[in-house]
């Protein structure tokens, strides 16, 4: 018998129910759960309708950091629900201003060996610490909070294994970049990523975070780094090295792939628009001249990203056509840029300075001009994600953002100076410890005379009636693959502000990708959706189920589903099918008709029958789903089996 | 004879044409402009359409600094056009996050003697270095730019005579609160408020341009102080002291009214929802529970309003129920707070600091919650202008903001420790000199060669067609006392992202006055507005005037207008027509039909008859205009006249 991955210790310590088989599904349980101001008013409405007495979870938080422009009454009324709710409830709340909730969870609360759920795709970010981090809709993150665990397929692991040393100039994110350029953003779907090597030990945790962070990117349903004396010493500069448990994989562990990437042979990348996997070098794109560039997001905004960043630009000026952005992860970053100087000279040096929030990186604020050119640390580059339709997005490390906004076009930095100056960039030995911003369920001294505050603007979650035995529907759209969830429902703060007001926010469906969509689908009763590979990919965003849902959609054809996306179809009583023929998808178009006899027996067998009357077609499809699910999907989704029992 | 007021000692040297009797019309010349990303649009079309060769001002300046958060594409592109228009016509170009525009202009480029015309209402804060600096709209500025002076009703001049010395925990802000107490928002129509005394030596340049700041609040053209030893050791801290001359009213200068304000005797002051004049104590509504606090603004987001702030915060945390942001007043500022160790110690007290700019203030970002309580620095408290229709706004001093932020209630910070902490907090001796974040006249080598880049959003101004002779009208809205321009046309980043787009913009007029107005005037083809007295206080938006204009409103009746808003309305062809007896604003309603017979003939007479046949009724009404407003109104607006021209 082979030796175990970290990934397969973690999942043994917390299974409940079925075997680690890859591709059977089990049900482990969850120690912490996350969320947000964006996903997290789902998760608090699931416990209004609850009443939990107590939550399950050892910790969970909820993080305003995404809505915190409040640019309309609507983001301040969620972020009121959100508090009042935690303080009702026992879940942290951290306040807008505290900083971005991987950057803070990976500070204060990631432990390793745990389990955490996420309701955020990102939510793997707390991988560098050793910590099972999965990121799901806030539905399913509500049922980890009320003990019903996570039921998940087991996944394959693929090892990244890691040599050598980076160079300096060179940045975790170019690993990130390297790893999307052999992988693509299909190639860790179903496959948990663990990184393992020589090269590891040379990696600072918050660089391990933005390998972790960009594990999704990938596709996979998370990744993940050993605990080791990197990760000693980073949770004791955040004094909790209590919590510090050494994690190692077996070393005879069994992976699915290996894959080896040479630190020392990385050059800096950039992404080119609109995928994170359109790999080139910084400098075959160095003619390319952006309008703004943007540093901060989840993926790099740590201390020693933003020191790096400031090193470069001190004693220059950023270029007059540049507008030059710089948002810290956290409060306790911040605090650490103002005391050592660093936060000086990014001022000096003409940058402006955002909050600790997620900001650009969603399109909540600094939306490119119209086919603006933006270079950025964050993780996605997918079109409209900036809030712009027509900007192009260029995804890069800090170190390639400084450089360039000096320069004015694509740069990597060691054409412009010795990037040695950047090798003693290290995180603080001790961290500046303030939970201030945190209201804590113990500064809560009556949670239960707490009044939850629900502003209008917030309305009732949809919902659905029981599966039906016979379905006819109608296509209301026909789609290539890759689609993300920020193709289904953008994001932007003119369409975010409206996200806990779904008859108003559903107005904004797919209207980048087809303008007509929502006139369209508002005239049929029950429609279906076809899309191709990788259905789903990127935000976690729920909504991008729910609000087909909400209009009536009963069924989403693809050739494949992003896990995430899939669970939250399921959650809200949609069936995702899966062609059994792929070609199939071009034998079927937009209007027709399409019907399914004996939906329940069918769906039993995890083989369905589609007939299309008016081609004289039928096709066999896949519902790939454990029978826990398939009892949520006969419900009606995951809202009716939780108020149901 | 009498001696002379400091504003007539600047008139009197800029007057081209005109007798400096109060009441008459003159035309003065123009040394500096400046404009913003609202208002500046106008002023760059404007230059578009003239296409100068050289611009006729000594300086004109666009700032970036009112839609900062770029919430959308429209944003950048407005940012994109203001920029490359200043590159291209010689215009001084203010990036984003270099800081809001009067405390710039204050800062680098107000010179006392001078007059500056602004398009935006807070002008006036350059009076601050003894400037006479008027808000008006774009148009009007573009004409400042274009050589073609300022015409204006020679002004009352109103002295507010200070004696004593402030106490610590009393400040700039409750002196213009006392002001507003004494005089109203209508008490300073038609006059420039001049600020002697001995008072006025013990305060800083700083706090005189809160004081001059909020001039407009009191409804008067402008304030001014000035410019003494105190205004001579602020420019050499600004290394600017080249710029300085001593101006000083005569001992036995003439105004037409005196007010003494003893500071020694003042209160900490709050205004209370929703009118800056609604005065009380803090201690009088010490109950009132805020949700958010917010220290900044053109108001107040002075270095020493920080500092203030600052140590009071200090060894304290805010209170978790109060969302506390701060933005300092510009770049130069944020230096001087970063390096001092005030910004760490905001931060570590748990205050979020948002960019310097207008932000809150104006309802981008930081929109209270539904029913939502705020306490605010700034200068007005309209209904709507927070971005929140249903909230409240607490005008108050930096030092009541504070002290409120730790309590969770209104405080006077006196209750809550000793103020003689805050005795000591005063300006830098000499200010970090950096002005890389403008783009300059003399840093484009090229300007004739600069594409001005205009995206799509930004559509072309409406115009209207010369005044006609006969004009049949209907009333569309009748509306009470004070309505502003926030009323007409709301503020918010929503809303204002639209702004340069006239057609996507105008949907919003009177959208929470009344929600029906859009529609109803769309059915009319020529319509009137009603209005009661003061007509069009607050900002200097002349979209006030244009949206009416562009869906063919002819007419506005009021029992007064306030004076930029009427300007605006001259601008864009509009007839503002007062009652000549107001009680016949009671006799005429919504949907009366208006007739006015030899409109040309009428107007020249300064007497306009208006009938309305329905009613068998027959009124009369001033039309208080110069020759020059009446030729601009028979050509159909100043766009019109110019181009003519």
């Amino acid at each position: 018998m082979m030796g175990l991955s970290i990934t397969s210790k973690i999942l043994k310590s917390h299974l409940i129910e079925g075997n680690l088989y890859p591709g059977e599904q089990v049900l482990v349980s969850v120690d912490q759960t996350l969320g947000h101001d964006l996903t997290g008013i789902m998760a608090a409405q699931v416990l209004e309708s609850v009443q939990p007495e107590k939550l399950s979870t050892e910790v969970s938080v909820f993080y305003c950091d995404h809505n915190t422009l409040a640019v309309s009454s609507e983001n301040a009324d969620d972020h009121m629900y959100l508090k009042t709710a935690a303080e009702r409830y026992g879940v942290y709340f951290s306040k807008p201003g505290n900083g971005i909730c991987h950057f803070l969870h990976c500070q204060r609360f990631a432990k390793p060996g745990k389990i955490m759920l996420g309701a955020d795709s990102h939510t793997p970010t707390s991988g560098a610490l050793g910590m099972l981090s999965i990121g799901s809709g806030g539905l399913t993150v509500a049922k980890g909070m009320l003990g019903e665990g996570f039921r998940m397929t087991t996944p394959k692991v693929i090892n990244i294994r890691l040599t050598g040393r980076l160079n300096p100039g060179v940045a975790a994110k170019d690993i990130a970049l390297e790893a999307l350029r052999i992988l693509t953003v299909k190639g860790g779907i179903g496959a948990i990523i663990e990184y393992t090597g020589e090269g590891v030990k040379t990696l600072s945790v918050p660089e391990r975070a933005t390998l972790a962070n960009m594990s999704i990117e990938l596709g996979a349903t998370t990744g993940i780094f050993p605990s080791d004396e990197v990760t000693y010493e980073y949770m004791k500069a955040q004094e909790r090295e209590d919590s510090w448990i050494e994690l190692l994989p077996d070393e005879d562990a069994a992976y699915d792939r290996t894959i080896e990437i040479d630190l020392g042979e990385l050059e800096p990348l950039v992404a080119r628009p609109h995928m994170p996997d359109l790999v080139s070098t910084a400098r075959e794109v160095s003619s390319v001249r952006p309008n703004s560039v943007f540093i901060g997001s989840c993926t790099n905004a740590s201390y020693s990203d933003i020191l790096k960043a400031s090193k470069i630009l001190k004693g220059h000026k950023v270029h007059k056509d540049i507008d030059l952005t710089v948002a810290p992860g956290s409060k306790q970053v911040l605090e650490h840029l103002i005391k050592d100087g660093v936060l000086a000279d990014l001022v000096e040096s003409g940058a402006r300075i955002l909050e600790c929030a997620c900001g650009p990186c969603i399109g909540i604020g600094q939306v490119p001009c119209a086919n603006g050119i933006a270079v950025r640390t964050s993780n996605r580059n997918f079109p409209g994600r900036s809030g712009s339709q027509s900007a192009s997005v260029y995804l890069a490390s800090p170190e390639t953002a400084a450089a360039t906004a000096i320069t004015g076009h694509i740069t990597d930095v060691r054409d412009m100076m010795d990037a040695g100056i950047l090798a003693d960039c290290s995180e603080p030995v001790t961290y500046k410890i303030d939970d201030s911003s945190f209201i804590r369920p113990e500064d809560v001294s009556n949670p239960k005379d707490v009044k939850v505050i629900k502003g209008e603007n917030i309305s009732d979650l949809p919902m659905r009636g029981a599966l039906r035995d016979r379905i006819e529907a109608v296509s209301v759209i026909k789609l290539g693959d890759n689609i993300t969830t920020d193709d289904i429902i953008p994001g932007g703060s003119s369409i975010l502000q409206f996200i806990a007001n779904i008859p108003k926010f559903a107005e904004f469906t797919f209207c980048y990708t087809d303008e007509t969509f929502v006139d369209r689908i508002k005239k049929l009763k029950n429609s279906v959706i076809i899309g191709g590979e990788n259905y789903g990919q990127g935000s976690s965003r729920e909504h991008a189920a729910m609000l087909p849902m909400y209009f009536g959609t009963e069924v989403v054809f693809a050739k494949s589903f992003a896990r995430i996306h899939k669970e939250n179809l399921i959650n809200y009583g949609i069936l995702p099918l899966v062609f059994k023929d792929k070609e199939d998808y071009d034998r079927i178009d937009m209007n027709d008709t399409f019907v399914i006899e004996n939906v329940l027996l069918q769906a039993d067998s995890g083989e369905v029958t589609v007939k299309v009357p008016g081609k004289g077609l039928e096709f066999k499809t896949a519902l790939e789903v454990s029978p826990y699910d398939l009892k949520v999907l006969k419900e009606g989704g995951a809202l009716n089996y939780l108020r149901n029992k």
